[in-house]
């Protein structure tokens, strides 16, 4: 999971908690069970209920917090995230929680997703003067919330709300309330806890075990959610709502430990290479999966094929900014950067190489060479997700065709180019199946826009590319 | 791998090569694909020929070295180290290589392992006028070489051998040649590999591939080996060699991707864990390992019996020093620090949970209770290695039989202690079955003291006792 | 200089370059050589010409900044700040540069001084819509500018002046142009230097003589200043200007290597020095200075009355944040933190001690009972400025009557509190005499407010106290 | 003080104190106040009575210590030391207390000085087998200790200092006691003081001041003293002393507020320029003396002659090793990096610029140029001791006489050579007069070896050079 193989980037993880004494260890073991999600950055801020404190920072969590940065932080109440962040949308800036101070009260604002009219919002607010700190639509949304003629702050959300457009997985905090929302089509996973009398949110459920909560249930999507001193109230606010959970966070993007709307991650991954297994048909000696995300499915397959599972490639754990890059020179010479293979393993085999997604196809071409050399002698690529053509606009860091190896290329020409002996994609029907919503509505409740271009919302396709250029997501 | 959850350690990585011109970096990479065997400490010392210069600190690999300090090495011949070492045992005094400077040349010691009879030498040597800085038995052996009347440092080291008794994988550097050897019985892995024109060694061959070396062969029992600019040249030091290779490196402390005498590790223990299905007869839903070092043995298990693998447990990678503890108040909150179960994968399933070792006890314990809180209805603890019941003197942290939980307890006993429905270990010879080093004498060549009490070395009952306390081992 | 042991701080300098291919380096050396007006916190905003981009931390210059965040920063043009904040005040968010990014092009902001009218333009801001992140009242005239309905930024900035009071030294960056500002009163020092083709500006002149600069001229009260790649252009943008030097610059805030308005700092100090020993007459053996500000009008104290200057009190320098305070225990039994007497130097001696100035009395109390413990037989108290009777509202962190001791007590109250043989103040006349800038109109041109409640700009007395409560200075 | 910018470095500073409840604290502080004898290494060694522990670091004291590690030792009782270090004889191995360990007992050593017949020794214990792991003639000290045949520690010591030539300033630990001795020429400075009930020792009466302890007496030339929870006793380790004082200590290296043998250091080189100023006959505007070691002496001057005192040049406080060193070519550019001159101090004028010593000149030749180009009209340099023609073998960096500029030229080709206008060192005699410790015997009891060529003791003129390569002193 951690600083894992693939260009492919999710961007960002949310967690809150209300009414507990040591909501913000808790904030920050929470945290860390996110880490998976952003690495680049990561904030909390608290709140005794009188004044709202932050520390944000660039890093991993262990890099942002200690013992006493943390012990200065007020208070039973907390929101915290994580951040994944290009080198362009990088900076200390962006990094969230964003905090803003008012003569009426602070609100500090945590957000996992994106808005697509970020940019049209961004233009709109700095014509009536606003002006803006980071590349964030985090800071467009705050601006939104202050701007609100309404008195009370969920009104003033709800009212910003109604304005934007995507995929948002959000956490405010003021002195008064925890409030958290869900954009109408439910693009990203956002789950409530208790832990003792307190609530907790966290983007994915594997947080509520890591801290001894127990779960209580999904956020709907279009919901909004106000936790305070008094209890856990909801309230719509989206009547048009429809379920369209990214799917690549079932493939690719959580952790194995989660669920996601009553779903087991490693078992639907599992499930993905069962699937996967009976949709082709290979001759082969062993089956290995690509550390950590394709581990699940690829004992799926193995188990549903009969061929034996094998550690076949080994992650090196180099951990942290402080890692020494080899160079070009050494690597060029074998120095390994991020996997290994096991030479014992897959010396003169026929391997089954599972993989859960192809992006560049970089990554997989390296592999593929790398257990041909180590002595395979032959390398099936199974893939346990559909060819990913369209890019992706919910927070998924693919925003062009340009970067999608499928988007241009049959799958023969890309097992050409990646040097394997035969690519298999899952079908799309095939990964709906295996993640099992049946009953949810259209594509079972989930978003298969990067896999067949049916977008959930409206997009804004001539505002793509210089959207992309200005704005980041969070 | 990494900070990995047992009360069991290994002791020590040791790392060589000699004439390539990036040593040094190389080295770096070397250490990092070892960091698995310790933890605590790390070093690197280098040589250009002309002098030797080192460091050393306490922590990660990445802790210790940095670009401008690695800079700062010469040369093209490089030792470095790994170190574990207890509370007792630490500090930086004992972070290896050693290195020691003299009017006749410098020399520096890096070893794996633990000399039963240091603490009788150091008692002679001090008698002697040797003063000792450390608490390491490194620091014993460098006494014996460097007191030795013999010319060049081959004879010296192989005089040095001559008095000492116990484990060791050694390397050895001075500004004309790296001295490798390992001990009479072969007690701790040490591999040959080159990179282009350049002769390394390693305690495990993980690092062989990492830094695209191809393995050698690996350094026979009561070996010495002298690598200088001239090439590699090969001596016994020992007449009476018998082959007894730690068994637990098998089950494990080593890395799935190394391979030990021919026998890859992942393989080892994944037929581990078949060898342990034969034996047992459990009816069950799921089997789930112990990550990360009983996951292959696992699926192993499931593999022979047809009960389907998932990931019932998840490690959180906290990692670094920095890493903020929950204080007792949160942990019985249940805030988990290293691993967390996967609900949905044992809810309401009998499931068979596959470890590699039991030695205290209390992590089992914690483990099965974990298990059953998350929904369990049955645990079936197999372990894929026989009851631990000696102490190890030969490098391994378990030095008394207080702390072995099976040297009091029968294994209903234990069962009954850590709370599963069921216990059962691997036989000595379904162990030994498994390895499969057949053809290569008594016990098929490895030692299986602390399961059976057949220690390969004589050993000093009297003084265990009084050497615990003053002596460390590396 | 250094962490002075005062409880009288400086807020802030600025220092900005265009057009220098090394500027952001040479920013760091300007920032080190302004570390004596702000230790709280550092940053640099450097443009190529096509974007803006920032380094902000807190601490110390050395502990923001290192050679490759610097090297991260791009172009040949850099402002660049040092910050002193108080507990309350602190927190990055008020670090600046602030730096303000929108579609229309980026904009930094620094700033020395403080708007006394800057929470009403927060409240109307507010009102209108605009969110604050810091409090910083230099937040508040970043909105006022991005606001402007002019085109021009220099148009802006004027526009924005306009409705600002109180007392500022601006620097500002955008992709085009650095626009420098100052009060109309000049309550702050600001000087515009020369480095080979490059345009550089800095609150105090010692900064151009660390970067091999030469000294210009400085900006006059109500003066903009821009600077692009065109050279320099000034424009007045408030008619009604009146020199008003804070006199605490020459007293005790501005290094003694620097010049303000063509007046050297030390030798304005031994000036005060030479006219407080016109104007008292004490008989005694030595005398001796505080360090490090009160050296000068020690020496020149001396000087004039033939009564040898010794060095009777050292500083203890314990640089950085990381120093370990003594507990209370151990500052009871006599450790010292920031000052030592020199026993031999005052043993058995009437010693005049010149300083600088009293704030609350509580050092000057230490420091008394300190000379006597050390042996000296009578401490005469000579203070080279006028008591310090009301607060500040320019930018000198003393905002209220309450921390001023001469507010609430005669002079020979004073005496008999810090337990001095005799206490002397020098007059406002003495003082500004020994300054020596006569014919610059009322008061020399200088600010006496904090000694005779003459403020130079209006004051809004019943906003003095929320308004402390709300915002910060810069 | 800090960092000085003199080619000309102390080599060490000791602390210890025996039998205060804070006692590794108060270490701490010592060695804040001993900063300037060495800012390469620093390290404190501590003991309960039950085992030694010590810490020891690379940087300065603020670098070397936390909250953290200080609480991590243990006792009442502790030794500390501050090292300085050239490129060849750093190392974290070099750096002070020793800590040696032996089945009999622990032993710590610091010491200040040098052992002139060090290599000697350590080539005659090589002999015998002991082996090194640092270049410190600390080590062989240890091991001489160590090999002596008595029983008591402090006749080990006695027996091995009967061995040792040279300067020594020396503080040993072990469980029982804490043993202090002085070379039997009291080369180097070593006094006691008594902080409650509680002993302490220190290389400088400073550290006393700070820590609040009183001064009790100097320790006496060939003196070793115990002090353990019995109290303090004393007994002569030599019979033939003669006390020859380190010149350069009053001269430069010790701080002002230090007093050595019952001289106070800022009184005597007040004294020196005074002395100085009656030897010289200039006609000038202003006297200025460069910081931070001369400025003692050029009040002195200034008072005798009558010309005014001026601050003439600025030092800037770089603090750390993190400070990010201007690039050849913005040195070229004018960026200065430790002093600045004060322009309008200077211009136009007939300046004075009092030193303390010329090393190699460079510096001098540095300051005088930057005089000029601030518009000085003539610069008179002025030195406040005699030109120093001959290495020293007793602590101080300078080691051959090539280093030394007044070795191979007249006062008149070393006044072209700096481009002074004239140059006057101080007579010999002028010196020992202004120290004033007449009635001490031949040379008033200082040692002037490096202005004479009389060393107080033996000197080994054929291993100097060798000497030199091998080994550093501490």
């Amino acid at each position: 999971m951690f600083a894992d193989i693939k260009g492919l980037n999710e961007e960002c993880g949310v967690f809150g908690i209300w009414g507990h004494p040591d909501a913000v260890q808790i904030t920050y073991y929470g945290l860390h069970s996110l880490q998976h999600r952003g690495q680049e950055g990561a904030g909390i801020v608290a709140t005794d209920g009188n004044s709202l404190k932050g520390i944000r920072g660039e890093g991993l969590v262990n890099d942002v917090f200690n013992k006493s940065n943390l012990a200065s932080l007020p208070g039973q109440n907390a929101i915290g995230h994580v951040k994944y962040g290009g080198a362009d949308k990088g900076g200390l800036e962006n990094v969230q929680p964003l905090l803003f101070h008012s003569s009426s009260g602070s609100l500090a604002l945590a957000q996992n997703g994106n808005l697509i009219n970020a940019l049209d919002l961004k233009h709109q607010l700095e014509m009536q003067g606003s002006i803006f700190q980071s590349t964030s639509d985090t800071e467009v949304l705050a601006h939104l919330i202050k701007r609100s003629g309404y008195l009370a702050t969920k009104d003033k959300v709800k009212n910003a709300l109604s304005m934007v457009k995507g995929a948002y997985a959000l956490a405010l905090l003021t002195e008064e309330e925890l409030i958290i929302a869900l954009d109408p089509n439910g693009l990203r996973p956002l789950s409530i806890g208790r832990i003792g009398d307190a609530y907790c949110v966290s983007s994915e459920t594997c947080a509520f075990d890591l801290i001894g909560a127990e779960f209580v249930r999904d956020v709907e999507p279009g919901e909004l959610i106000i936790i305070n001193d008094e209890g856990l109230y909801s309230e719509p606010f989206s009547l048009s709502t429809s379920s369209a959970m990214c799917s690549m966070e079932y493939v690719y993007f959580s952790r194995p430990d989660s669920d996601i709307q009553g779903i087991n991650i490693h078992t639907a991954r599992k499930n993905l290479g069962k699937v996967l297994a009976k949709e082709v048909n290979i001759d082969a000696d062993v089956v290995t999966g690509v550390p950590d995300s394709s581990i699940s499915a690829a004992i799926g397959f193995a188990e549903t094929t009969g061929i034996p599972y094998e550690i076949g490639l080994i992650k090196n754990r180099y951990v942290g900014r402080t890692f020494i890059k080899p160079s070009q020179e050494l690597r060029e010479q074998g120095v390994k950067m991020k996997l290994s293979p096991v030479r014992k393993v897959v010396e003169g085999k026929r391997v089954v190489m599972v993989d859960d997604s192809i992006v560049r196809g970089t990554t997989s071409k390296r592999i593929v060479k790398m257990l041909k050399e180590a002595g395979a002698t032959e390398v099936h690529v199974c893939i346990s997700s559909p060819p990913m053509k369209h890019p992706c606009f919910y927070g998924i860091d693919v925003s062009s065709h340009e970067e999608l190896m499928a988007s241009a290329h049959s799958v023969d020409e890309m097992c050409d180019i990646i040097g394997a002996d035969s690519l298999t994609f899952l079908s799309v029907e095939g990964m709906l199946e295996a993640i099992g919503r049946k009953g949810y509505g259209k594509n079972c409740g989930q978003c298969t826009a990067c896999f067949t271009g049916e977008y959930p919302t409206e997009i804004y396709p001539d505002t793509l590319l210089p959207y992309e250029k200005e704005m980041s997501r969070s």
